[in-house]
């Protein structure tokens, strides 16, 4: 990882002098060691074709959602951060930058504040304050930074020490990229797909005929039935497996899950194709489905993670004119207990599976995500997500996971950005935050030092790697 | 605001030296600043007519339900002190002081005993503990203090240095205390009523027909067509406005929204007229009359707040007897994200509308509230309240909020009290925990003092100020 | 209580030196005050037949889901840590004691750790950190000392200073036990049985009839009808009142209250017996029951607890070959004020009811709970239990349920547990904690340590004394 600058390096570090001491130890053990990210959402292409970055906002504003939403939020319209492709010429970038920096007050206290200033002092040395001064000369630097073979991406994920990079993939990608990025012997960062069928699950979806018909295209198998539906889900898995991937990932809006009889699922199959499946029968199938992915998984060995309860697309204005992810995916309740019963009960126990819980909602963290990861040998409680991954909601995650499931039923962190330059920052984050968690144990004589210094390594390295089969 | 005497002037600040002096210089930057208070209760015929407050008990005990309500849970009976307009003699007031005093220690580590101390200390300037042998004294001390000049409602209110304070008034109500206050401009605080139209919405009530008639009378406007309701409704909001109202708030059990057909809500509102709506349409009607609140909004500007989720009179023998707000409304569950989303759909791009959302239900905050304020240029994250708003629930809300929202989505500190007395202690206590909260993220130099010591001003200037449209 | 030897003396005291200090004064009023443990699951015949303790696996391993149920998670199989009977030979509890050091990093963080730590330390005076190599040396100190008189159960009990001890017993049960320990005067600590009804209140159950029928023989009484049933149950709650019972308990999925019909309840009764009874109609008659023990304890006098809302036996294959109580009991979300309020509409202020409201779900702490015991005179916020009975989860209790309730509308600590051993560290883990949490008041000026000092002493002598009429 990086060396800091202008960045104060007792950063997210306990103010109490005592505590603070013992986190200076625990974090410099960690700090420097190499970044596992092994789920977020770099494009691949970005890597393999290691082409420059266009400019500081398509680069910093516009695939950030955590940084557009709440410019939205306070007055600025989409269209003018050149969010979901809205085309911005040069003088429009430079105006999106501006409008950023004149709302820089409005991001403090964020995450995306730290991680912006992370990211502007480490990644390229700036040490202005964001402001409607500043603004023009930040993006000059910024811009004229990106043109230098240093802030390509492949240098840039070099500078990071990013070991382990994945990736979040359709199914029917031919993952070229990754393709050529494990051919090429000279760079050193592991790319991994990640297999993410949510829509091909989904037969209420008036494009599922046509994603069914793309899935049988990509694996060569004929798709008009439920049984070659199925087959082509586990060839694809395979291919994803033989490029690399490790995992799987699902995000509906909840995780209850069924199995139906096999009939009635192909019939159900057959009636989604045609367009006759019921709201009903399309959520039946959906949960089935889910289990479905988890027999497969018992049986290609790809670690299943889990990230229900987004309602997404919130504003349909909103989406009707810039698409999805743009900002307004709204979390919901989410109950695992129940949801979860079937499944665990089928492969709870199977040697080699596990399922990767993540969460919007936080309730669920101390009472149904750590009492399962504290039983079941195939759970893991998933590191704080999304609206979550904020120093004080991470410091809220370990005190509600931790006294049932300790620190080795948990996944490790895990970035799950599009925001390639934000990686280091948030990794540092969560070690910094790591380190005051553990430093507190140590310093209220729950824990040793000599065992919190052990721990702080393992959530870096072993915690992660076993988690998700590295 | 009020010197402090014998209250120690670091009380709420942090115990680590280090931050406690952040904290301290930052608390000294809003500790005289005026007083906003944008939502409450207290009545403004006190202020209209400024006679002087009754006794200790009438003032201090029997309007407050934080008091009463656990003087109860300890076996006290709701007509030993006065609740609800039980009358009390002289002797009766003192004897409920004295169960008060006796019943001192049930307090501690509450929100009211925090209030209770500062208004005895600093407005009354009494030293002594309650208790059983110092219950008369003070109750012959404050009410002594409140037969002189300095304790009437006016004077008081300079006092405290409020400038702004806004009532929470009936649709039917003349406004005339408001329109006298508006008028004497010696009365240098402005007095605000709120547009609080609940059970004119609920179309289930027994009353609902004698409710909507006084409506149109006050209105003058034929009320006996949903056109003419319609009509009225207007009328008053504009009314409200008119005596200075920047805002409307709505307290119902959960926040669905919807709009009905115009026809079908028509044929609701005749049915219900004639006592024939059922249940269902009843909660339908009412979910359709929020949006249409939400487009009156759109048209006359004016603020909405929305406080649901509290079960009213959860105690039927009290209900019976003593009749509601006392003390015996118990929260429940709400849900925002789903609720809110045909509503926001409609308006929550529309330029001014503004929506404030309040919960007893702290698990909102980060899962719902936040979010949705960090998208919507029109939802601000309001302030804890009734239940929450106690120190450590106020830094549960902040580490919950800021976050994802920042600090320029939130609505601003709200007494939401009709303990007059307390309202100079509740804000107080707000700034002290918004120093403390900025003190900690500038000791994690998370943020510079000079931000920090902005963003202390902001949260009870501009803030509120833009919020509530001031 | 005990003195401590290699354990720091100051753990879980607050970092901050000066807030450290207060507690410490604080921690030391209580200290070493007796143990009241109002609420647990040791088996009276240990302590009635006072025989020596088999092994440390048999003591400290088998009957402790919360360290099987995590060992379990790490891959270990529950037959190999002899739970639920599985009958083990010195090999194995040699071999399941061996699992478990190997183990021990799995704990870091955890409850369990830091019980067992105190087990180890201040129970047996052993110094060595659990691991492989020193897995057989620790077996063997423990082993040892299980042989002397000084670790026979009557021995421990009078070394940990437990004054009173509650057990959970069946309905049926002789009581012999406690009838033995009563007569015994050399016998100080005072045991007292709790009436836990579960299963004679589920009609649902196939077993209902039989037990039914068991419950008759038990009282003499003819339970073939819904008359009978209902005397049954009240003569044996007065057989455990005659025998030092103070309260009940009870443990359903949900806590909705209503009261059917007479006729109705006597029709659902008959037909259960015969097997006949319906899901939805087993549902309804058990909350009418729970609001019939309501209604008993009226009229006897014993204390009502709740602890509902455990999904219990959540992994059907571990259910089928280990029974109940084997480390999957996974918590649900729970609501109390609306399924309450049928119960305390009837209860809620009748003199001398007292129910104490426990819950694995955190969130109704401060939405539910302590709205509720602070206005019922009747009703008491539970300590935190099983899950949430941690270091960091209590602090997160005092700090939801406080600033609404004050202390003493709570219950006071129980432990819960069936690990005798570590009862002591249990209960010193609650005083520390509470002395932390009351420095943290008095250090931020908000109570005078005389009267923090006052509250710790109550939290351990007259609250719970109160809450459970001892």
């Amino acid at each position: 990882m990086l060396s800091m600058t202008s960045l104060h390096p007792d950063r997210l570090l306990p103010a109490d002098p005592g505590t603070r001491d013992i986190a200076r130890r625990l974090y410099a053990a960690t700090a420097s060691l190499p970044i596992i990210s092994p789920h977020g959402h770099v494009p691949p292409e970005w890597l393999a074709e290691d082409v420059p970055f266009a400019d500081p906002t398509a680069l910093l504003l516009s695939p950030d959602h955590y940084i557009f939403r709440l410019l939205h939020a306070q007055g600025v319209p989409l269209a003018d951060l050149g969010v979901a492709g809205t085309a911005l010429d040069e003088q429009g970038s430079r105006r999106a930058w501006r409008l950023f920096c004149e709302n820089w007050t409005a991001f403090r206290g964020t995450a995306s504040r730290y991680w912006m200033e992370n990211v502007l002092g480490d990644v390229f040395g700036l040490t202005d304050t964001p402001s409607a001064t500043t603004a023009d000369t930040l993006y000059d630097s910024i811009a004229a930074a990106l043109t230098t073979p240093e802030f390509r991406p492949r240098a840039l994920a070099k500078r990071f020490g990013i070991s382990v990079l994945a990736t979040t993939d359709d199914p029917v990608d031919s993952l070229e990229h990754h393709r050529a990025l494990r051919a090429d012997t000279r760079f050193k960062t592991r790319v991994a797909p990640t297999f993410r069928p949510d829509r091909y699950l989904e037969s209420s979806r008036p494009d599922f005929a046509e994603l069914t018909k793309a899935l049988g295209h990509a694996a060569d198998i004929d798709t008009s039935t439920y049984g070659g539906y199925i087959a082509a889900l586990e060839d694809r898995r395979r291919h994803f497996k033989d490029h690399g991937g490790v995992s799987t990932d699902h995000s509906h809006t909840d995780v209850v899950t069924l199995t139906l009889e096999p009939g009635e699922a192909a019939r159900i199959y057959a009636a989604a194709l045609s367009g006759e499946a019921s709201e009903a029968e399309a959520t039946a199938f959906r949960r089935h489905m889910l289990v479905e992915m988890a027999r497969m998984a018992t049986e290609d060995g790809l670690v299943m993670t889990l990230h229900p309860g987004s309602l997404r697309n919130h504003h349909a204005p909103t989406f009707d004119r810039f698409g999805p992810d743009t900002g307004h995916d709204i979390p919901i309740g989410v109950e695992f207990t129940r949801g979860l019963q079937h499944l665990l009960g089928r492969f709870g126990t199977v040697e080699g599976f596990q399922l990767i819980l993540f969460t919007l909602d936080e309730t669920v963290f101390s009472r149904e995500i750590a009492p399962l990861a504290g039983f079941y040998p195939s759970v893991y409680a998933g590191a704080p997500w999304w609206f979550l991954d904020a120093p004080e909601a991470v410091r809220r995650y370990r005190g509600a996971v931790t006294e049932t499931a300790g620190f080795h039923r948990t996944s490790g962190f895990i970035d799950d950005t599009r925001a390639f330059l934000s990686i280091p920052a948030r990794h540092d984050m969560s070690r910094r935050l790591d380190a005051a968690y553990l430093a507190q144990l140590v310093a209220e004589h729950r824990l040793g030092e000599d065992e919190a210094h052990e721990t702080a390594i393992d959530l870096v390295t072993t915690i992660p790697t076993r988690a998700f089969k590295l």
